[in-house]
């Protein structure tokens, strides 16, 4: 196993646009700096940072600017899965030269159909290719977006042949038999549940925390529930996470997250997201906002 | 209506890698030089060139290898769809500024569910873009590997808005149904099917052509077939093409074209994939082979 270890709340960082689309630095960096400062890492260029609709060279340019801006790469797990290889690679240097504790690796997502050989292949690849002794690699599972799932066999080759730097998973299948198996079969594995709402569950099983969409705009309160789950301040703080994650996932999550940051920031930019999305409808907006006042929601300051 | 318009039969040409799994240069420019020779168009970068496998700085080094090499870049349809607006524009840019006689462009293809709206303001935008009046947009759906239709309410957008540049559509839903309301719905509009297997019907109702995987191994029946459907020799050619392609695509696809190249060309290095993909064992091979010289499949000089 990995002798470094990342454990609790991690924000898969939403990504900021100006009005033509480009990335909007300022927010995207007052943001980041927020979510630190509210005690959870980031985990930014991630499926809710719409980094799949970034290019190769955005997605550095905005990590060399967190960087620029004094932020700590040791609570940073950035993505930096593409389809292909050779971008993998580069993305994947490109973050560990920075520091980072660590990378969220999608698999190639295109090709469908792909055989168990193959994606070890590819993975096996990509560690040879970066070829640093740094590199610590978080696998992540979505199989409802990448289509290509990262199955057990494939995961216990990786950690058999590559133990110091095959280092946790993702797993946002929204599966509870597919992370117990994990669990299961991987005990102190770096495993990570998508949701919060999972996280008493999965962390009395040895999950690690949780990289959750929802994180950024709820931070305190699943930090604290990361940590105090077993105690006796635990169920309330579930319930509370619980809450604000039910209303918020009935809207498409990413104009949703950021329809919440403009309106408590009462900052109407922070709406805006890049084609293909589509931003909340009004009406959806107004809704969102009242479900969410109905429940004491409030962003932390 | 576009003012040019491309007709016949077009490769996705496969792209051969080294062992180290680099781009094979020699190799591609020879595949290249031979479909253009055998009467058949170029659509180097499409699914069956393992394009989505290349990052956005090999696709455009390959294209400028066939342009240094003199092929004809008004015989060329290019992919240049990838999930980011800002690389598809980049790719998109590349091939009109060479010539190439059109693009053919998926959807962006990470995020799911994502609605007309969003789909139509990303080609918009693309096309705005690019903002180049030679360009010429073949849109590409596949909804089986994108997991994002092109629906036809999108289509009779980008027909409307950009007439002079949305000049057609692949089709590889492999759905009749859709094939055909399309070909009702646009007429004169270049619509081309994935597979020869649809010439005869589709031809007769107003297809283009085709845009066909297995054109890298059968170019000149295929060819002759999108020329002579209507003629005393369709019915024998059709039946031919049928015939190869039945057996081609009963095996994976990409690993079965190269497969075929390796050993009618007698060139091991053919067989060589990129991963997440796999070659064929020997034993796929051998009976792909067979099946093959059984059917009296010979590869042209």
């Amino acid at each position: 196993m990995v002798d470094h270890e990342l454990t609790g709340a991690f924000a898969p960082v939403v990504t900021p646009f100006q009005a033509d689309l480009t990335p909007d630095a300022p927010r995207f960096v007052s943001h980041c700096a927020w979510l630190l400062s509210h005690g959870v890492g980031l985990a930014p260029f991630g499926t809710n940072s719409e980094a799949n609709s970034l290019g190769l060279a955005e997605r550095m340019a905005l990590l060399d600017l967190l960087v620029d801006n004094g932020l700590d790469t040791r609570r940073m797990l950035p993505g930096t899965g593409c389809c292909s290889l050779p971008e993998t690679v580069t993305l994947t240097r490109h973050a560990v030269a920075h520091g980072c504790a660590g990378v969220l690796m999608l698999p190639p997502f295109f090709y469908k159909g792909i055989s168990d050989d193959g994606l070890y292949d590819y993975y096996a690849r990509v560690i040879e290719q970066v070829g640093d002794a740094r590199l610590r690699l978080y696998l992540y599972h979505i199989p409802a977006l990448s289509g290509v799932p990262i199955t057990l066999p494939v995961i216990e080759r990786l950690i058999r042949d590559f133990p110091r730097t095959v280092a946790g998973i993702k797993d946002s299948s929204g599966d509870w038999q597919n992370l117990s198996a994990m669990l299961d079969a991987f005990p102190g594995f770096g495993i990570f549940p998508a949701s919060e709402s999972l996280i008493t569950r999965a962390s009395a099983r040895g999950a690690k925390g949780c990289i959750s969409a929802t994180v950024n705009i709820n931070p305190e309160v699943i930090a604290r529930l990361c940590r105090e789950w077993a105690d006796d301040t635990g169920a309330a703080l579930q319930a509370q996470a619980d809450a604000v994650r039910s209303i918020v996932q009935s809207f498409p999550m990413i104009p949703a997250l950021k329809a919440v940051l403009a309106s408590h920031r009462d900052d109407a930019a922070w709406a805006q997201v890049r084609a293909p999305l589509s931003r909340l409808s009004d009406e959806q907006h107004e809704q969102l906002h009242a479900q969410l006042a109905a429940c004491g929601f409030t962003l932390p300051g």
